[in-house]
C-alpha cells in the first residue's frame, strides 16, 4: 500500500512550496493560538471564529453575541475583551458561547491556507496531540503540518510540535520533505524536558512571554493532552469534530 | 562585550526577514555550488564569477576568455561546458583560469543577496569549514548563515553546514533566533557521520543526486576542509581572501 505523505512547512512564509488544496493542514501556533483553540473547544465553547483583524474581530463579536479575544504581539489588542491565554477560558466561563477571536501568527496562517485552497483545516498544539494524531493516522491524506512561527521567522515550539506529530506517525506516513526530519531531529532532543530546552536554548517566544510575566502559559502549553478535542474547520468556525 | 549575533537562514524565501546589508552573509550550498567553488579556488582558479543566467553564463565566457559552466536541476546546463561537480576542477585543469559559473540554487542566492543590500559576501561549504569560522570569529561583526535550499525549500545539508559553523563559534556570537538552535540539533545528531545521517533521513538532495549516480560527489561535498580557502566576492567576482 503506498502511504500518504507528511510535509513540514516551517513559516507561513513557505506555505506556497506545498500542495494545500490537497492536503489536510493542521495549522500550529502552540504559544499560544491553537493552545487556547483547543482548551477553548475542550471546555465548552460551541465555535470560534477565527477573523484576521480586530476590526473584524469586534464586528463579528457585535453579530454573533460573542465574546471577541485575541492579541497583537503577545498582548490583549486594544478594543478586545479578552486574550490568547488557554487560563482565560475555564468551563464555568466558555461553556456554550461562541469565541471570536484574532492573533498575529496563528489565525493569519489559517486564512491564508483558505486563500490557497485548502479544504481541510485542524488545529494542532501538544494541548491536543494525541487527539489530532489520531485524526491524521484515520484519514490517510497527505498532511502539510503548518507552522504558523513568529511574523514569519522559524520557532523552536511549532517545530518541536511537529516533530511530536512526525514520531507518533512516521510508521504510517512516507517522509519526503527535509524540514520533516530536521524537527523529528529537534523533538528528539528536547522530547524529555520541552519546557527545559525552550529555556536553555532560550527560545525567542520564550523570552517574549516571560518578559509578559507569562511562564505559566508557557508551561501549560508545552504539556501534551490536556485539551484532548480535535478543532476543525467548517463554514467559518472551528468546532469539536465528534469522534 | 556585547558580542555579534549569528541569524540563520533556512530558505531564500525567508531572506527578507534579515537585516542583510548590515552582515557578513555566508552563502551556502553544499551540494554541490559552493563545494565546488572551494575547490575551484583552492586548486588555482583566478575568480569565479557568479551569474543568474546560462545565457549570462556564455556571453561572460566569450568576454573573460573563462570556461563556462554551471547546472539546472542537478545536471550540466545545455550550452555550458561543464558542471556542478567539485572532480571537475582539478588543478591542471582550473588553475589560472577564470570559471564563469550558474547554479540552480547558490548563485541566485548569491545574487538576491546583493539585490537586498549585502556588503560582504563570503561562500561556505564543509569543504572550507575551517575558513569560514576562522574568518567569522575574527571579523567580529553580525552573521547570517544563509542556506541556498532547493527551489525555496530547506534541505539537510546546507542546514547541516550551518549547524557545524554554530557548533564552531557558538562561544563568540549571540545565537538569538530559533533557526540557528534547530540547525544546531540537527548537527549535533548527524556529526559523527554525516553521510550515514543523509542516507538514513533519504534527504531530498542525496536521492537526486544518487539518482544521477553521484555518490562520489556526496561523499566529496560532505567531508571537511578538503578545501581550506575563503571564497570572497569582490567587483562581481569570487576571489579567495588571503589570509
Amino acid at each position: 500500500m503506498i502511504k500518504p505523505t507528511i510535509h513540514t512547512c516551517l513559516s507561513p512564509a513557505l506555505l506556497h512550496l506545498y500542495d494545500v488544496s490537497e492536503s489536510v493542514i493542521v495549522v500550529i501556533d502552540v504559544l499560544r493560538a491553537t493552545s487556547t483553540i483547543a482548551t477553548a473547544l475542550h471546555n465548552g465553547a460551541s465555535c470560534i471564529i477565527p477573523v484576521s483583524t480586530v476590526a473584524e474581530c469586534i464586528e463579528r463579536g457585535k453579530q454573533e453575541n460573542a465574546i471577541t479575544a485575541g492579541e497583537r504581539d503577545g498582548r490583549v489588542a486594544e478594543g478586545l475583551s479578552y486574550g490568547n491565554s488557554p487560563f482565560e477560558y475555564p468551563p464555568d466561563f466558555i461553556s456554550g458561547k461562541k469565541l471570536v477571536l484574532t492573533t498575529t501568527n496563528g489565525t493569519k496562517l489559517l486564512h491564508m491556507a483558505l486563500d490557497m485552497g485548502a479544504k481541510e483545516i485542524i488545529t494542532g498544539a501538544f494541548a491536543n496531540l494525541s487527539a489530532v494524531c489520531a485524526h491524521l493516522k484515520k484519514q490517510e491524506k497527505p498532511v502539510i503540518l503548518a507552522c504558523a512561527a513568529w511574523k514569519d521567522r522559524v520557532n523552536l515550539e511549532d517545530s518541536l510540535f511537529a516533530g511530536a506529530v512526525i514520531e507518533n506517525l512516521m510508521p504510517y506516513f512516507e517522509l519526503p520533505c527535509d524540514s520533516t526530519k530536521m524537527v523529528r531531529s529537534l523533538y528528539k532532543e528536547a522530547k524529555s524536558d520541552i519546557f527545559a530546552f525552550m529555556k536553555e536554548n532560550n527560545a525567542s517566544h520564550y523570552r517574549r512571554l516571560m518578559g509578559f510575566g507569562l511562564e505559566k502559559d508557557i508551561r501549560h502549553c508545552l504539556q501534551a493532552d490536556t485539551a484532548p478535542v480535535l478543532p476543525y474547520y467548517h463554514d467559518g468556525m472551528l468546532i469539536s469534530w465528534e469522534v
